[in-house]
């Protein structure tokens, strides 16, 4: 057997995307929506091939001594596969955006200017361990008819190969080319920079996971690449603001679940709110087991005698501390003179992915959306909102913290693009 | 006096831009519509100092041996400024499209998401010979509610150092920050390098200039970039058409002016009617001195004794013409099997700019507009409409040949971004 020559095979992964792409492009919604009927039907009818090859991933991970944590990622359970169905049919029942023209209005020339939506062509999508992203990388190729390259973690291998044998069969069953979606065959890192760095077959790069890793690939790729750096967010309480339903926002922000990017990072409080609200939200941190990592004023509050239970962690933050994604049971609390400096410091330390305000002034809640330059500013309602589905875009292939193309939750918008076209009746430029 | 330092310069001048940019986000329309209408009344009352470092960069240029239509490209001529006053005019007439919402609707959750138009921030434009892209530039910014830094050609120096002051003079009038708009005061290369390299202070990079300057922009830069390569546009004459039509636009594409992106370098004529084009459009093109290069089977019509007048150019067409962008007296010319065969030459040799078919058939314009895959396709349309203001965008700051973010002519639009709004009422995720 020859040596696996990774430049080979990543060229000839692209040049067969590249091809399935134009056809994907040209593909009716009706075609589209069988192939991701049909990938639902055996995502259901899977046989014991996907649980064996998802099991032997998990006992590999276990051998290698991951984490807990880690090693539950790779499982495909029932409950998982369920969800990947759902949401392959949810995307078959979605109107079809590719082909949609807007704003077409005649010129004074008598030309009608307008834009069509069109598939971006080739994206490329890296991403850890969890095996659920090939299938919803899959759907959203199939349904925004792009053609994928898939490069999933190496712990997931076996899992990807079955999830991707079975799109290439759904693809072929409905007419569609099975070059649509495919997987990286070989878990070699180089695999991930020739990726990267072929404009000719791969339009766009979709990294999903640490910040490290996007760092890396923003860095060295020479295609545009969809962010998602960190999601260091942010609640500002105002000055008049309903204190329950700010506790309730603050709460749910920082304790519905530590772990996703939209969970909040910090919480700023206007001065003369401070004193009757830092201890009931104290109160419920120190509860939960919140660590509070506060600013002079802060803590002047929170460490007054009876301020707060026993045990309550209040400690010092440090300047490092405005900037930090904890993703852990920790929150930074800064009092503020009021939405001026909240918005200030919003706009220095946060990461420009989702800030809130709780207000009950109209003048506030305008400046809050307009100036805070963040991908998702919300009012009165918790940062844990800012997600794909929560906004309707009916699925989500990432979060985008950049300015440029898609910004915030990306759906199927995100991987398209607009052309202009021109009717006319032989009009001629004077 | 110290050297002049270029990084502590360009570091100076992107701190400025960043928080310039702040305030230009935040203005009303009303005060930027005032800018706009005071750099246009200081245009009009330009004393002779604009006239003489205008005329002391075209003495240099003329002295240095420049080439007469590079000359004429600096030239400030009167009627140069009367187009430049009405720009900024009809900027300011435009709506303010900055801070509108679009698509809010209420989610299954109770919560209201919709998308705000605001600025990107700060963009750099690099640009050649011309100073007038000084003030176009300048007064797209100020519309956008963007700061912007500009890095004119050298030869241009002197008129685009009195054309910034009169910029500063006007924000600062209307009161706004006159670092919104900043020169490079260097013609050092070097500081192009830094321009590009500058993410923490711009967020985009809009190169204006020759393919090579381009290629070499994008390739460093570390922010992205709105690049307009080359135009090899195509005109495809479908079987059927009307064939006076057909002549009427193609004579436009290509000879109205030569120079343009948007000029037709390419003409595909359908077999069933080339016997009966060919010689029509050739006649045109031999009275008008246009070389014409042929396939086999266009040669055979067009060189048949009789089918063109003595003196007409015909030679045979080299693989590299079907990517050629002349912009010159050149065309080449093809004859395909049909609307198929048209897509797919398209496709493979365009550079994706802007490509346009003459048909009757109502089948046939609905695929080339979908299929053909160039940021403006365009049916019974001369490819020279391809423009900012003839597509209706008010203004315009360059032609994208990319798909991201901006496709084809880019207006104030292309120099915003959406980012999210979300109203709630304290709702909180389940």
């Amino acid at each position: 057997m020859n040596a696996f020559n990774v430049d080979e095979h990543m060229q000839a992964l692209g040049a067969q995307a590249r091809q399935a792409a134009a056809r994907m492009a040209r593909a009716d919604a009706a075609t589209k929506n069988a192939a991701l009927k049909a990938l639902a039907r055996r995502l259901g009818d899977a046989g014991p091939e996907l649980a064996e090859a998802n099991a032997r991933d998990v006992e590999r991970a276990q051998a290698a001594g991951l984490a807990a944590p880690m090693v539950d990622r790779l499982r495909l359970s029932s409950k998982v596969i369920d969800t990947l169905i759902q949401g392959c049919l949810q995307l078959a029942a979605m109107p079809d955006v590719i082909g949609e023209i807007i704003g077409m209005r005649q010129q004074p020339t008598g030309i009608r200017v307008g834009q069509m939506r069109v598939p971006i062509g080739v994206f490329g999508m890296i991403y850890e361990s969890r095996p659920n992203v090939t299938i919803e990388a899959a759907s959203l190729a199939i349904k925004s008819g792009n053609a994928a390259i898939l490069r999933g973690g190496s712990e997931a291998i076996e899992s990807n190969r079955a999830l991707a044998q079975m799109v290439a069969d759904a693809l072929a069953e409905a007419g569609l080319p099975p070059e649509a979606v495919q997987l990286v065959q070989t878990t070699d890192r180089e695999a991930v920079g020739r990726l990267i760095a072929m404009p000719q077959y791969v339009d766009v790069i979709i990294p999903r996971g640490g910040k490290g890793l996007i760092e890396r690939i923003s860095r060295d790729a020479k295609v545009p690449v969809i962010k998602h750096l960190d999601g260091n967010c942010h609640v500002f309480v105002d000055a008049g603001a309903d204190l329950d339903m700010a506790q309730a926002i603050v709460d749910n922000a920082k304790t519905q679940k530590y772990s996703p990017c939209n969970a909040a990072e910090g919480l700023l409080v206007a001065r003369s709110v401070a004193a009757e609200f830092l201890p009931k939200i104290g109160a419920v941190f120190a509860a939960k087991g919140v660590e509070m990592r506060c600013d002079e004023a802060a803590s002047a509050i929170l460490r007054a005698p009876g301020a707060l239970p026993e045990g309550a962690s209040v400690v010092p933050a440090q300047e490092s501390d405005w900037f930090e994604e904890y993703l852990a049971a920790v929150i930074s609390i800064k009092v503020v003179e009021g939405v001026d400096e909240a918005i200030a410091h919003i706009n220095h330390y946060s990461s420009h992915h989702t800030d809130a305000i709780v207000t009950r002034d109209h003048m506030h809640a305008q400046r809050f959306l307009r100036e805070v330059d963040s991908a998702s500013v919300m009012v009165n309602a918790s940062t844990r909102f800012a997600d794909g589905f929560e906004f309707g875009l009916g699925a989500e292939i990432g979060i985008s913290t950049d300015k440029f193309h898609a910004r915030g939750p990306v759906g199927i918008e995100g991987l398209t693009s607009l052309k202009y076209v021109v009717l006319g009746n032989g009009e001629l430029r004077r």
